[in-house]
């Protein structure tokens, strides 16, 4: 059997997670370790490796979660220039995901987080709470 | 009346591009200047300045693209660890584009190209032709 990934623990709430939204096929919720404040991770409930290997409705469904969270983050931080993604699996090589955040110029875009630092649990709910959809 | 991008024009064949796939409301091409050879464009037909203000079907049709694209890259490019994708909009403003492209590892996936190296459309042209479909 498969080892459950942490994000399908996260799915099943085995792992607290700071969710934004939730469908029958997708997750998201915010990235701990941000590349820029306000980053969402989109992942399908079906724990398969990579992107390419979802099954259509699977991937077209992280898409539209993926879609609705890049507007919904708009919305939020009116300030910043766009609203990127980033698809590369290196972190978590698993459990497919789709990494969408706000930033403004190319410095933001490319800012390396540092995933060793201690979250801010609290403000992070507090940003969930102002995204949740 | 709205200026057509670069994207519009290389759509409509006025500015000459190395194309590997094109449907109704999708075209795909190599870009001349990737983060790493085999680096494909996929950009919509209606002419819209980010993805996140494409209609559904629009949006839809461009993930598509993009997940045939990145399954293509895959098996084109199999010593290539992973094949990722970057939305951020920075290089041409008015025209959404997704970047696919073939890569191992960070270095590589973080890879800044050289914009005002010249393209060699030969190679190119050849590496479109194997990707083609």
């Amino acid at each position: 059997m498969q080892e459950p990934s942490i994000f399908t623990k996260i799915i099943r709430g085995e792992i607290p997670s700071h969710k934004i939204y939730e469908d029958e096929r997708t997750f998201a919720f915010l990235d701990i370790h941000p590349i820029q404040p306000g980053q969402v991770l989109v992942v399908p409930k079906v724990q398969v490796g990579f992107v390419w290997d979802l099954e259509t409705d699977d991937y077209q469904a992280v898409m539209a979660t993926v879609q609705k969270v890049g507007q919904r983050l708009r919305e939020v931080f009116p300030e910043k220039e766009r609203v990127g993604v980033i698809v590369e699996g290196l972190d978590v090589e698993d459990h497919a995901h789709v990494k969408v955040f706000p930033f403004s110029g190319d410095q933001e875009f490319r800012y390396i987080p540092d995933m060793t630092s201690e979250p801010d649990h609290e403000s992070l709910a507090a940003l969930a709470a102002r995204l949740a959809f």
